[in-house]
């Protein structure tokens, strides 16, 4: 079902632990001939230090794509648009010019590819252009909840995953009206998640999760998670479903 | 990070395509004593045959679980509880006498385990009494929008996944609140579905998937899917969101 032709890859690497890549994942990973990854200015990307398991250093193999800006303007600034834009414009442009000159091209992404990835802003700009393969991978949520032992949903329970971004009053509304729910994207937004979820009555059953089935995993309560938690982006909270159970 | 002295686990096989399973998922499948798998009366369930690439027939390691009752009766009906408490009773007694007796117990599931999955009703009758790990995988959804070339969240969108058996206001509601959709348990619900779809004005941009990722996939727009169209119970409806492109 892949298609082996493909040139430019986006490679889901899955929330981690390197045994919960795919198969697929794994033999793109050993033969690229690029393997690309973002990260912030001074920064190994969280995507490129899950694939330490399988690839080392070989720096000829690496190209690394440095945002510009990552959380110091928010997203909906028009200056986060300005200073996006030409970064994807032209991390496209280097990408194809290495496919152009016969060498199989990697984004290492953390996660899914096609769930809130970066990725996303390459393929859409390249897929047209080159031979292009998405592989899919286990969420950074599903790596949560299978850790934290929360099945997500039961039955007929409805999901709704929620960026931290939002405002407090549209959190509180989304998470009144769920079964169960995902908050990502937290980093400076934990106060405001935390008070929309106690608003919405569901403070007792969230539970917060960083960087799941990784050697520095924390799982905590959130009622027990202290007020003044510095949280990484990279994290989330689940709201577990109390759907049927028969 | 894994458990390796786990002894019943909850195997997560992903959407199909044996490629996307996972290393761990592969590693425990190989060496199970006992692969347990979910079925209809006088059918192979799907996650055994996702297993077919791996593991051959070895009939002394196979257990298959025959639900008493699977579409016949609605979920919310009081027969069907009726029925399928003493089916997980007992299930989970002849799966907690093979650990008792010294082997290890793979139960194989399409997709996440902890997402929607049957697993969920043994994993809490047993969790207590016996050493469990649960692996995650790629979920049907992932496999779903990836193969449709669908990035299913950009920049904020919120995401909500809907069982396709609740009522027809109901999905209209919470399908014309939401920027992302996943549709999941059609069956004889396509016709509501659809309609709910339409009433939310989310017609052109919905795509029908079925079995994703395997030799069968089948993907179409929405409004190419003739009215009649029988889709199985294991397919889906994804509406990809149009959250920011930078």
């Amino acid at each position: 079902m892949t298609e082996h032709t493909a040139r430019f890859f986006g490679l889901g690497l899955g929330p981690g632990d390197p045994d919960y890549m795919t198969v697929r994942a794994r033999k793109v990973l050993e033969s690229a001939d690029r393997l690309v990854h973002f990260c912030k200015r001074g920064r190994r990307g969280n995507a490129r230090t899950i694939a330490d398991a399988v690839v080392g250093q070989s720096p000829e193999r690496e190209i690394a794509l440095v945002y510009p800006v990552t959380t110091e303007i928010p997203a909906d600034h028009p200056e986060y648009a300005a200073a996006l834009n030409p970064f994807y414009e032209e991390a496209a442009s280097r990408l194809l010019a290495e496919v152009e000159a016969g060498r199989t091209v990697a984004v290492l992404c953390e996660g899914d590819p096609f769930f809130y990835g970066s990725f996303m802003h390459l393929w859409w700009r390249l897929k047209d252009k080159v031979p292009t393969e998405v592989v899919p991978a286990v969420s950074g949520m599903s790596g949560a909840w299978t850790r934290a032992g929360a099945p997500i949903t039961w039955g007929d329970d409805v999901l709704t995953v929620l960026p931290g971004t939002l405002s407090e009053a549209e959190l509180t509304r989304r998470l009144s009206g769920t079964d169960a729910a995902v908050v990502m994207k937290l980093g400076r937004n934990l106060p405001k998640v935390r008070a929309a979820i106690s608003a919405a009555g569901l403070l007792e059953r969230a539970i917060y999760v960083e960087r799941a089935t990784m050697a520095q995993e924390k799982i905590v309560p959130l009622p027990d998670l202290p007020e003044d938690f510095d949280a990484p982006y990279f994290s989330l909270i689940i709201v577990p479903g109390q759907g049927r159970r028969v």
